[in-house]
């Protein structure tokens, strides 16, 4: 019986894989990659290939969660199969599930982890880690969830950040921005009404993060929607209450209005 | 003018650092390390000398915080000083002072992401990063603190997931165990009486993240006090509310109870 390695490509393209990850990769009987959980703008898999010399086989969402990843199980019965996954390999919930079927099947299973855009981000702003509420993953607009705002709602209250994903359509290469996402929840706080996006309100974008130079810009959402973020992944910070230190480092490393000294 | 560059280690060892990090060090000027915001249990400073071609010099807590870095921001006004730091390297709010100081004399900061205990440790364990609430870090037992033991009772009060994170004390080689963490939780509990920790209370340790076999293992307080998590470091989580995928995700992956199944 064989194993499955979940492997991290980390950010941006495919120098953010680790030593370790590369040395699976190399050693594995078969390789495969899914890159649709998250956006990896300048990942060439040809590049990737020359790199662990090894062919390597990309598999849809449609082979992972409708399919329960027989692919890769079939592989993984006779020998190494590794898969290639964008940022940190389980913290896309979907991989969790090919983790269940295969130890049901007496496959073991094993993780080498890479850089994730959750932390990523978080390191980016300044802002600290243990400050930040729960996640959310803000959605296409169609979808007219309220889900974000009352999110960021209940960690305002409780003075944490939240840190809001976008979401992706790797299939369609639709990637929220940062500018429809402010769109969608300022439409969002003239129903809700509770203060949490308005043209006032700070925020922090954060654009191409694991790249030689992201965009990490902090502001009012008033000013904030003009602002060009350039090419995705994009992603977004509400902040809640700020330690000083926090407040200065978005004034020197993220532009923020230097009002923010003074307490907004 | 040069610039600093922040490149992650990511987890356990040498081989958790990214292909970009190595490129990175490589053509720096100057490499320095710091290993007290993290344990990397079987790093070796020679070993990764030899990956880097490079000689590193290891820097104190003194010297970054006490110091302001004066020895790094030094180097890095004529060339290009790389920090090699475990995990993603902004996560330790420590090395933000750094980047803050570094912007206001001129100088250039970057940052090379690694894997981060935090998102390995979610990863790891099979819950769902969009339900965790606040992180925590447990300190060492004579700060007799209670506010792990009130994070966790709020996200917990809000059907939320708590990682916590366990105090390290790099110069004395000291770092807090699951084992000593439960215990004084379990003696909190005694006092403030919320239901948080009790012999009862469902839980999830997760040692040696990064490695090739972490030890991950869910269980009741009560029978986890006897559980032996092996070498440090340790981390534990602290479940709110469980979707049935991830109590499926316990039980299998985790060695959870049974009963979890039926709601617990």
């Amino acid at each position: 019986m064989g194993e499955i390695v979940f492997v991290g490509l980390g950010l941006y393209d495919e120098a953010g894989i680790s030593l370790r990850g590369l040395e699976e990769t190399r050693t594995a009987d078969s390789v495969f990659i899914e890159l649709y959980t998250s956006l990896m703008p300048n990942l060439s898999i040809k590049r990737l290939e020359a790199t662990c010399d090894k062919s390597i086989i990309e598999v849809t969402r449609k082979e992972l969660e409708d399919e329960n990843g027989k692919v890769v199980l079939t592989a993984a019965k006779n020998g190494k199969a590794v898969i290639l996954v964008p940022g940190d390999p389980l913290i896309a919930t979907t991989h969790v599930a090919l983790r269940i079927d295969a130890a049901k099947q007496g496959i073991k299973t094993r993780i080498v982890h890479g850089a994730s855009i959750v932390s990523a981000v978080i390191g980016l702003s300044g802002l600290h880690n243990y400050k930040f509420g729960k996640t959310v993953t803000i959605p296409f607009p169609e979808t007219h969830s309220t889900t974000p705002y009352n999110v960021i709602a209940k960690n305002k209250a409780a003075g944490l950040h939240t840190l809001c994903l976008l979401d992706i359509q790797a299939s369609q290469k639709r990637y929220l921005s940062t500018n429809e996402a402010l769109q969608m929840l300022l439409k969002t706080e003239k129903k809700e009404g509770k203060g949490v996006a308005t043209p006032r309100t700070l925020v922090v974008g954060v654009a191409r993060a694991g790249s030689r130079s992201p965009t990490v810009k902090a502001g009012f959402i008033g000013e904030m929607l003009s602002f060009n973020f350039g090419n995705p992944p994009h992603s977004l910070i509400f902040p809640g209450e700020l330690h000083f230190m926090e407040a200065e480092a978005l004034i020197v490393l993220a532009g923020a209005p230097e009002e923010l000294r003074r307490g907004v």
